[in-house]
């Protein structure tokens, strides 16, 4: 995949095909994360009962394990409508939020990686380097000190490149890095999305918004890697978007909504640089 | 009840009255139908604990029953406090979010059918259809087949009509169904609300925040058909008044809330038809 | 502490130190509660697992438990939060979301108070009176009678300022009653802010979003009345900000975040008053 018009191309597939898309994830961002899913396009089932997660995943064209508010009923659903998807060859895109920050969280998000097998883990560094660390899967030697500091960490995506490399590659899952420049690696490729702007951390569930996403583009694209890299450039170019009319980041957040939603070709062209490597 | 005149009477009283309306809903919508509660005059409890489902149903004006992320305690608890609620002839209205995209929910939407009797059963076309044909109180042959995906879709009211009565009359609840337009039928009288706007379902969880306010205006009006047509009558003159400022689901979403909040009479003369039939 | 100008140094203290702030508090606010957190310089983590209670009250500079959507797991889980706080010395602020409604919430209330201590107890005037009421600290004949409804309650802080006196030596908790005018007390020294607006109340989860801030403002300050002071006369401030530009409670919900962030000290200046008695 290359340039901004097959960015834009892949956009309008998900306004088209509108890809239901199953989300276990946590309290605080059902609202927005299910919102941003409709402005993209994309149809959100929100469901974490043991009971309907067969079916639930079963008709889903992604699914999406967030771990941002987890506890142990939670946990198993997590796992059994992972296994309902791998089966039916479903996307499952993980975010391992506040994996570092707690040993639970460290330690699902090990288990979603190696049990589950997901198609896409997206997390910000502090993350990413700690499920790396846990995992056992990345050689010591590459592995740099992490010390997260709760879930909104602003390490550099770059400066953890070769630990997301041979996380995918041993995990065979793309790895996704969000931070200033976004890091999408499937272990040979690597893509680094620039654009968005600095008040995109400080509306809280962005970053679950992302993998939301990530999961839509999943359902309509055969490439993780490519879907991937269009979910996170489309982040940065609706960043860029409502940066640029909001005033703070309470506006902020709606106006990504609406970015989302009115997003055209132009807007791609003018927000967002992607660069690949190998 | 006819006409504008009426339907801001009643909107007019709901700001007076301020009843008290308990919510057992879900995770996603939560803040969203506690604003618009307030912002129409209501003041929202939202509880779930089964420890204090009798003093909660007990002080409401209204019980509002929404399984759009259910799981097994919460069900013990809608049960709970709807046997207290109709003990005290206290309205309840019940959501069926995804009926037909689970057996989980498909069952508990026929169960609180037939075991609390709510007052109102307000869901989309396909929702209603899942509950009509599973609870086996509507004649196969009246039956249409619904191929519910997910929990927007958007088959119009009209094309259910017939099921809606006959669902109406067997279980003795007001049906509401919405839509492009909306149908609340009792059996006996019908009436369609067209107006609101097309973006109207790319906001998450305006059909939850629809059956919050069934809630609010059943708690001041005896008769349940007119309070959930002036509901839904506030509804779409909400969402006329918030898609004129809105530049998409985002902003849409905020000046919903204002237009709840700052509704005239003229308002909704502009932005909503009532058509009585029977 | 006195005046505008140290105010505007306890905002940029928090913006500067980013303190990490633990909640365990309701379905309903998690999304509007973070956002404010981040927005006032905070970092929010939403945690109510019992597994990593220990790990994350260890980890953060203030626990914030909110009882607004209580059940009998959740409980547990503030509870163990509380002792590994209290233990490190952490300050723990406690809102008693709808105490007086129901028992469950009076008597978790109660516990809180007695059992985990906290440094500063905030809720409105009714949940105030219901936790001194049920606590037996606070002499009968200073009770008045409170009828609280639901929990968006509008009695005047003023006049329960002896309560709140007498609930605070006997606690040895800061006690802060949110109101028309605010009030702050610690048994010796009382302060009232005034300022914000009326249509505060309309906004759901405003109150939960001062009690997070006085979790923010505890953790960078040593005197937990100061840090209560200030945090409510940002509140203040912020309410009169976003009620200027507001059209409603929905626009007012986003503008409000918009302030926390972009406040100056002479926002400070025109829009709260504190004052100060003994």
């Amino acid at each position: 995949m290359t340039g901004q018009k097959t960015l834009w191309s892949m956009v309008q597939k998900v306004r088209e095909a509108n890809p239901l898309v199953h989300n276990i994830t946590n309290f605080v961002v059902m609202n927005t994360t299910a919102n941003a899913l409709l402005a993209a396009g994309a149809s959100p089932i929100m469901a974490h009962a043991q009971e309907e997660m067969a079916e639930m995943a079963g008709i889903a064209g992604a699914l999406v394990i967030n771990i941002g508010t987890l506890s142990a009923p939670w946990i198993e659903s997590m796992f059994a409508a992972g296994a309902v998807a791998r089966d039916k060859g479903t996307p499952v895109v993980v975010d391992p939020v506040g994996a570092g920050a707690s040993r639970l969280r460290t330690e699902t998000s090990v288990r979603l990686l190696k049990d589950v097998r997901p198609t896409v883990l997206r997390g910000n560094a502090s993350e990413i380097l700690a499920v790396a660390g846990a995992s056992g899967l990345v050689d010591k030697a590459r592995l740099e000190a992490g010390t997260p500091k709760g879930v909104d960490s602003r390490l550099d995506a770059r400066a953890v490149a070769d630990v997301a490399d041979d996380l995918a590659e041993a995990s065979r899952a793309v790895i996704c890095v969000s931070g200033p420049s976004d890091l999408v690696t499937d272990g040979t490729r690597r893509a680094f999305i620039t654009g968005g702007d600095e008040m995109m951390p400080l509306v809280t569930g962005l970053g679950c918004t992302a993998t939301s996403l990530v999961g839509a583009y999943s359902a309509v694209m055969e490439d993780a890697f490519d879907a991937t890299v269009a979910a996170m450039a489309v982040m940065s170019t609706a960043g860029g978007m409502a940066a640029s009319r909001a005033n703070g980041p309470g506006t902020m957040q709606l106006h990504f909504i609406d970015a989302l939603y009115t997003m055209t070709e132009e807007d791609i062209k003018n927000h967002v640089t992607v660069e690949y490597i190998g």
